[in-house]
């Protein structure tokens, strides 16, 4: 797990960085997509769970870090993560949550003002928008973003290690890529270990329970050339399918695809 | 490329390394493989040339470092490589030699002494012996050690740059891996990048112009599992191969299998 000193690291006065900005308008009404949204700086998957659940849920992610690498975290209550941003208000700053009760997703609204309590937990996970820059900025071409479609994800026959009522199959995002790129993507990747790291697999999709490539179980289908190989990377929609899937009372996350932008950069996160 | 300071780096007196030990055996005349022998000290591939044609394959090898990754080199007419070895004469130090004339082999002695001439640069390029010796540490299993046969290599359609009358293909060593091993691989070999470094090819042959994987051009077949990919290496065979489609009308190289033996130590090769 990587959770990163609390502290006043971000200027409080002069310039306003892009992801405050970002985080701004989010409070303020915006409620698009955050895909190539403040370029450079970390987006995260938000999880926010009761303090009874809190515990196992942070255990999980401590079991299971590529699926679900810790960014940082909230204190008991306190909607902010000062370590991740200037001013944030996880209760605010994403463009649109997901309430859960009782695994039965029941609102999509652009704040939880009005679901936050005394005892909740936030958990903010690294998410694959960080690689894709640092594999982009090493000119390798990325097919979802060619194609302007949400990357295909697939639940697989990895069982994660289960804590308390969380526990599930890995899910995982794939992108194919010339088998000089894969290499080359195994070292890039690996440099990011909270954003997923290096891929969990390459090559043989049915190894890992994927019966259909063409099918994804979230995300969008991309075609893969004769010359490419489906690399898989594990992802943060694992935690958010766990969650679901355990069913407990209460649960907040992002909504798909609209995330929490800090004020981290995401080179910063490279720990070579 | 890598040329490690010249120096008396290596203990003179005390205890006798078991690398020098093996030298010392060949010198005396044993005549055997290298594989296993000395763990854990860099083996290396030999290329002697006459100094007319040694700039140009120096030059080779600075332009194709994966296959011609230089560990050391000798002094025009100097048989010594301090840097290497204490007390190594390249003339006598190696189990067995391959001698060349006009890209013809003519004699396979176990030393050089009567071959040996004031124009003569010898070359070490680094070893596979060394990565899989990593690999091994790692856990991840290798075929061809498991099944007690050399290595399976292939001629690739992947060209080499060429430098003088030095050119041709890059030859490549392939190892069945399980996917989540293919991974691990590539990490672990990037770190060693005096040795060949990271895998040049994962998963399809044919993209390097492999017809027939069952039919390596060099070594011993081996077979791939359903849940394996062949993952291809760089391969130190490259140099030999490009010196005898040259036909230079004088060389000298190792017999295959029956390398130099160094007094370097493998894990002082890793970068990081």
């Amino acid at each position: 797990m990587t959770v990163f000193p609390a502290g006043q690291q971000f200027q409080t006065e002069g310039e306003c960085l892009p992801s405050y900005q970002v985080r701004l308008a989010c409070r303020a009404g915006q409620a698009d997509t955050t895909a190539g949204v403040a370029p450079g700086f970390v987006q995260g998957n938000l999880a926010i769970l009761p303090e009874k659940y809190a515990a196992a849920f942070h255990r999980f992610c401590q079991l299971n870090p590529k699926p679900c690498p810790i960014i940082g975290m909230s204190d008991v209550g306190n909607p902010q993560i000062p370590a991740l941003g200037l001013d944030l208000d996880i209760r605010t700053d994403l463009p649109r949550y997901r309430v859960w009760r009782d695994g039965e997703l029941i609102e999509e609204p652009t704040d939880v003002m009005a679901h936050w309590r005394d005892d909740l937990v936030a958990f903010v996970v690294g998410c694959s928008f960080s690689f894709e820059e640092a594999l982009l900025a090493d000119d390798i071409p990325i097919r979802h973003i060619e194609r302007k479609v949400r990357v295909p994800m697939y639940r697989t026959n990895i069982a994660c290690t289960p804590a308390g009522p969380f526990a599930g199959p890995m899910v995982v995002s794939m992108r194919p890529l010339k088998p000089a790129d894969a290499i080359r993507a195994v070292q890039i990747t690996s440099r990011f270990p909270s954003v997923h790291g290096a891929p969990v697999h390459i090559g043989l999709p049915q190894s890992i329970g994927i019966a259909d490539i063409a099918n994804p179980d979230y995300g969008d289908p991309v075609p893969i050339a004769p010359d490419e190989l489906p690399v898989f990377w594990a992802c943060g929609v694992t935690p958010q399918a766990v969650i679901a899937a355990a069913k407990v009372p209460f649960a907040i996350t992002h909504a798909p695809g609209l995330m929490l932008v800090t004020d981290l950069k995401n080179k910063h996160l490279a720990v070579l």
